[in-house]
Formats: structure tokens, sequence, C-alpha cells
């Protein structure tokens, strides 16, 4: 078998067989397939496509490139959720915790923030003393004690996609539906999980940016996930504005505390609980939506949620106070500077990519991917989409520290023009777009 | 500019300007544009294309990625032919020393053989002492004494080819038009030449199997060379059945100087002077085809193109008794094998891919890169197509040494599924397919 026979196959659109995709996969390790073979392949790909069945043999090769973590001494469901990324998305800090509570096992790998999308290590790392970068024993000793664990990917979880993704980050072959569904399936089953709630995020801040392709790739992963017998279940939610009211860090994990504490904004509560649901659901531990809701917002009218997140703190090193006092707790900026309302109206748009964009350049995301991160700055909104303002009204208070401060001007203005102010209140509309 | 911005634009169908074409091949020696965003950009390019401007910029940046060796010091014209490659091809052997004679230098680099077509260094190293690997001032000064050098490809010519040659072998991007159109173009122009002939081979045997395929590569090949400002000239001629009766390193040599000797078959004689004479057209030195033939033909009736390739021979350090006693100074196989004519009749189609498969069992050519030639080895046809055949009668002689006699039966086998014998003459084809 050599690669170049099936690049060729790939670029004259034939398909390749389990046996083939596994030889390509194998040879990132071996060396016998080297980098550049497997970009032009990722380049053949993207052009022409793979088939489910291609696409499944890919998951499971990349997958098998690692350690598959097995948790079944763990009694009880294991669930994960995965998001495609947006702006101000810190729902994996409330959910994990309300689905634990529930009775399913979240044993979560996650990533970094990179341009103007955040990312659940950066938040949690905003809690001091907060580890992310456990091995899989104590990995899997927090899963069993607190029902739930949040770490780094390691060096044993589906290596080939370490690679993989930072070839096609370096090609212009990220975009491939067949290859996201490979480097997030092949992640997230290696955690050794039962089933996969998937929130794909489209709009203005998300990277899928139409629905038509959110769902593309929803229907792809859900598929895949059947066809290697691990349940997949996607929700299409809406990510046109930030979600919740805090971008950046330190303000998000103190968003998602509040939420744990029954205080959290509507949207963020909703897209939380109803991911929550479905992992619920999948996990086998309720028997309808209904009642998936109902236990999850019992588990925060009940504190059991909060508990928790305070346990999974304290296990991972973190200081479990910031479930009672984020502000004491957490890093804060030196400089807040409202960003006012310049006319009276309602507030229509709040455009997340734009937000994304003024958040990192206050230093609380990753222009590169070795940037580093200020945990204290942000954009924390006073109003959000919907509601009523008069000219001068504080509609946001942008956090920064004096490295970043010179930032201002331009983030203001970069508010200013994510901001739209209209006569008329805008529709309400829900977040959740479609459920797969 | 950052390479994978590039890749994207060129990805969704975008075009290059020719200072990101500079980029992007400056990047090759610096490192700035590792193989692993090359190969992905080549598949992009097999995809997408290259407009005529991108491809002439594409020339340009490659020939600029080494020496452009200047002969302007060597009065009078300077002109090389290139061959996309077949089985039997020695052209190269005859219309440089009779272009030579007729007042044109053809500073020629050439390549090795692989898989089944043969390579113009290889059938020069037949020549006992012969050295292909000479530097630039060597070339320069046979260039001005003899009128012709024929060399290999230095370490100072178009180094970003031979970068871009092996990852486009190694990722199945070999067949892109405007990539072959630079290959060739940047390594040519690089010589110090004036204008260039093209044979652009189409059928059986040759790279391009259809002649729309061969009329696209040389009207990409023209135009691109305009485009420069270095007229390129191309025939397309047939490679359905191997050129002359020769196939094989010294087998090839022998019959080249048989050509200049004015002894040579009629279907490589009636090649080499249609591209020596579009040689001299293009250097100027004749003012019509007629007039170009009857000199071409003149400096063999003459001996003149023999001296020529004499005395190239003594500078390269060959013996040039080759020109005189072919048979006592060249090698000679250990066994010679009959294959014979299994019925009467016409011998209808002589199969060119088939011919230089076989030759390749012999030792006479490279299955891969590194493969070891013997340069004895062969198959000389002592019938052409046309010729009238009776059962028994020898279509061809199989030149073999003992390492690989144990190929003859195979070799047979492939050489009996290539001939085909009818009752029908057939009819009577010129090489010569198309003049652009």
């Amino acid at each position: 078998m050599r690669a170049v026979d099936l690049i060729r196959r790939k670029r004259d659109g034939g398909e390749l067989t389990a046996a083939e995709i596994r030889f390509l996969i194998g040879g990132i390790a071996t060396g016998e397939v080297p980098d550049y073979q497997w970009s032009a392949l990722t380049m053949a790909i993207l052009w022409r496509g793979m088939t489910p069945v291609e696409t499944a043999a890919l998951v499971d090769a990349m997958l098998h490139s690692g350690t598959v973590v097995d948790l079944s001494d763990i009694p009880g469901p294991k669930v994960d959720k995965h998001s495609t990324g947006g702006v101000g998305d810190k729902t994996s800090l409330i959910l994990a915790p309300v689905a634990a509570a529930c009775g399913v096992t979240v044993p979560m790998v996650s990533g970094r923030g990179l341009g103007h999308t955040g990312g659940t290590l950066d938040k949690l790392e905003s809690i001091p003393g907060f580890c992310v970068d456990l091995d899989l024993d104590a990995y899997r000793r927090i899963a069993r004690d607190c029902g739930l664990v949040l770490i780094g990917q390691t060096a044993e979880i589906a290596p080939a996609d370490r690679v993989l993704y930072a070839l096609r980050d370096a090609t212009a072959t990220v975009e491939s539906i067949p290859l996201i569904t490979a480097s997030i399936l092949s992640k997230k089953l290696a955690e050794g999980i039962d089933g996969l709630v998937l929130d794909v995020k489209t709009g203005d801040g998300a990277f899928m940016a139409t629905h038509e392709d959110a769902r593309t790739l929803a229907e792809s992963m859900t598929r895949i996930g059947r066809e290697l017998g691990k349940p997949v279940q996607a929700l299409i939610t809406s990510m046109d504005a930030p979600l919740g009211r805090a971008v950046g860090n330190a303000l998000e994990v103190q968003e998602a505390v509040e939420c744990l504490q029954g205080r959290g904004p509507d949207d963020l509560m909703e897209v939380s609980l109803e991911l929550a649901a479905e992992m619920l659901l999948l996990g086998g531990v309720a028997a309808s939506r209904d009642e998936a809701l109902a236990a999850c917002r019992q588990s925060i009218a009940d504190g059991s949620a909060l508990d928790r997140f305070r346990r999974v703190i304290a296990a991972q090193g973190g200081d479990p106070r910031v479930c009672d006092d984020s502000e004491g707790v957490l890093p804060r900026a030196a400089v807040v500077e409202p960003f006012r309302a310049a006319r009276s109206g309602y507030l229509a748009r709040i455009r997340a990519w734009s937000v994304g964009q003024a958040s990192m350049l206050l230093g609380a995301g990753r222009a590169r991917v070795d940037s580093t991160i200020d945990h204290a700055a942000g954009i924390l909104f006073r109003r959000t989409v919907g509601d009523a303002v008069q000219a001068g009204d504080v509609i946001a208070e942008i956090h920064v520290n004096p490295a970043h401060a010179a930032a201002l001007p331009e983030t203001l203005a970069m508010l200013d023009a994510a901001t739209t102010v209209t006569d008329a209140p805008p529709r309400p509309r829900s977040r959740i777009l479609e459920r797969l």
C-alpha cells in the first residue's frame, strides 16, 4: 500500500477502504506517511469529501491512534458535550455540574480559546489554583469521585488528531465536514463516554456561519456517532450575539457560578439546561425532556449542581470559595470603563464576532496559539438584546488591565459598531434553533 | 503575507498575484513555506488550475530560485528541446549535434529515465567515460567550444523545482498542466536559452495519453513561454510505438550514431529532423521549414553533425570512437534472445508502454528513482510497424545480462502481448501529429 496511490484515488473522487485509512493514520506515528502527504490528502478530502463509511473509519482510526480511556468501572452513564465554539459560551461550566448532580458522569476533555472564541480551559484557569493538566489516572479518579472532571487534551488522547489539526490549520483545510467530524469525535470518543451531546453554533460569531452549514455538520456528527455505536444528539443554537452577558475568562466563571446559584441570564440558562437535559436523556436517567429539564432545574434549586462544581474545583486544586464569593476570589481588572448607548431605543443586535474580536484586543483571548491571556480582562454586558436603553445608559463594562489599556478606544469603537439600537423592540427569539 | 491565506484563496478558486507566488516559491528555500503547505497548495492548484498570468509568474519565480545561466557571450542563437518522454526516444542525441552543426548552440540540461520512459543522461552514460555531472563553468565552456553540451540538472538550476517535483511525485499532484508547465519551463529557461522546441508525445507510451491532453499542455507551454519573452514551438508526436528500433541505453546510442551516419530508421529520422528544423527556425538560422530541413539533412550527409557528436563526447570525457565503432565501444549484453512472430502477416502495432515495461524488467530502466541501470540491456526491433513478417521471423532481439535473465520469459510474454500481427498492412501514419 502506498500513500501516493491513495491520495490519487481520493483526488479523483474515489473511496478509501477502512484498511487504507488505518494505514494512512497509522503512518503518521511511524513516519511512513509524512506530513506533506497528509496535507495533500486533506486538501483532496476537502475537495472530494468522504462517504459516511469512510468518515466512520477515519474516526475509528484516529480514536485508536492513542489511548481509549475505559471508564466502565464508574457506575452509571458517561456523557460529554462538545460545542463548536462561540463568544461568551460558558455552558460547559454550568451543564457539567448539573448533569453530574443528576447522575450522569461528565468526563470532559476541553480545549483552549483561539481567535474570537473562548476556551473552557482558559476560563477554568482563571480560578486560582485550578489545574487542567491532569494525567489519565487523576482524570478517572476525579470523574468517579465528583461525577465530573474538566481537563485539557493529553498526549495519549488521539495523537493523530493533534498532528492533523495542526496541518489543517496551516493548509486551509479546516473547513472539511468529514475532517471536522473525525477530529471532534475521535477526541471525544477516546474519553470513554457512552454518548455525546453536540452544540453546533451558527451565526455571526460561530465557526459555521449559516444554519445550513451547521446542520450539515450536525448531521454528519450524529450519523457517524451512531455508526460507531455511540449516540450523538445535536442542538443547533444561535451564536449571533454573545451567550449570556459576560465575555472574558474570570467574568464568565462568575456568570457560570451565578447560573448555578439560580441567578443566570435567560439565554444562557436556556442553552445550558437544554444541553444538560439532552445529556440526561442520552444517559437514560430521565424518561422525557420535561422530566430531564425538571431534574436539571431541581439540581440548581437545591444547590446540588453548585456543590458538584465546588467539589470538582477542589479536586483539581482550585479555590472552591469561587462558588460562594466569585468577586473575592477571581482576578479583577484594574480598569472598568463603561460603554454607553449613543441613542435611546431597544438593543436589537450585539454582534458576537465583533465582541469576540474586541475582547481579544483587551487580552482576554488569543490572536495566536502562543499568545498569553489576561484572565481578568473582558466585557460585561449590563444590557442585553431586547432591552430598552436610554442614551447614555451603560450597555457594557470593559474590564482591562494597564498592559492592554491602549486598546480601549478601539474596543469602544468596535462595540459601537457591534451594537444596534432600534426604535422598535426586536422579535424575541429562542437560542435553540433546531434539535436533530 | 501568510501561506495559509494564499492556499485558502487558491482552494476557493481565486487568483494569486506575482508577488504572492514569489513569496511562496521563495519560502521553499527559507523554510518559511514548509513542504506540507506546498503540497496542500499543489493539490489546490491541481483542483482549481492557474491562469496564464499566474503560471507565467510561477515559472518566473521558480526560474529565479536559482542561477539563470547567462550564455550571451556565446555568439549565435541558443535553443534547446524538451520532450515529455517516451520509449526509445533518443532524438536529443541526434538533433542536438545536427542543430549545432547548423549554427544553433544547444545547451541541454536533461533528466534520467523513470518507469517505462528512458532518460538522455542514462543513454549518454552508456558511452564509456561520458560525464554528465559538470558544473556550470564546464557547461558554458563546452557549449561554446562544441556548439552543444549535454549535462544533468545541477543544484544551481531551479532548486525550487527539485523540491516541488519530489513533493508532487509523492502527493499525486504531478498531472497539473500549470505545474508541469512551470517545472519544465523554469528548468529550461534557466539554461540561458533564447527559445525552446517542445516535443509533446501522446499515445500509449506517453505521459499525455490523449491528443487533447497533449495539446492542452503544448498550448500552455507555448503561451507561457511567449508571455515570458522566450519563444516556444511545440510539435505533438505519436508515442503509440517505440520511436526507432532500439529501446535500452547502449542500443539507443548505437541507433543515434547510425542516424547521424545517415542510416537511421525513417520514423526516428523524421521526428529528429523535424524537431531540429524547428530549432533552426527558432534560432533564425533558416528562413523556412524546407530550408531548415535541408540544412539538417546536409549536416548528416557531410558528417558535420556526427563530428559535433564526436567532439562533445570527447569534451565530456567519453570515448569518441563510439561514433565510428559503436559495437566495439559500447557495453554489450551477454545474452541475446530472439522474440519471434507467432504468425504471418503485417506488424500492425507495437505498444510502447508494454515495451518500456519489458525493458525495465531487463534492467534497462528504473522502477524507482534509486534503481541501478544495466546500460547494455534492452530490446532491439528487427521489424517495425508496417513490416511483413512470416511466422518464426525474429521481430526483436532481447539483450539481457545474467542478473536479469530470469525476467526473459515474462519479457517474451509482454512483447507477445505488446505486438499485433494482422492480415492487412496498417495504414502508414506520420509520427508528427500536430504543429502548434
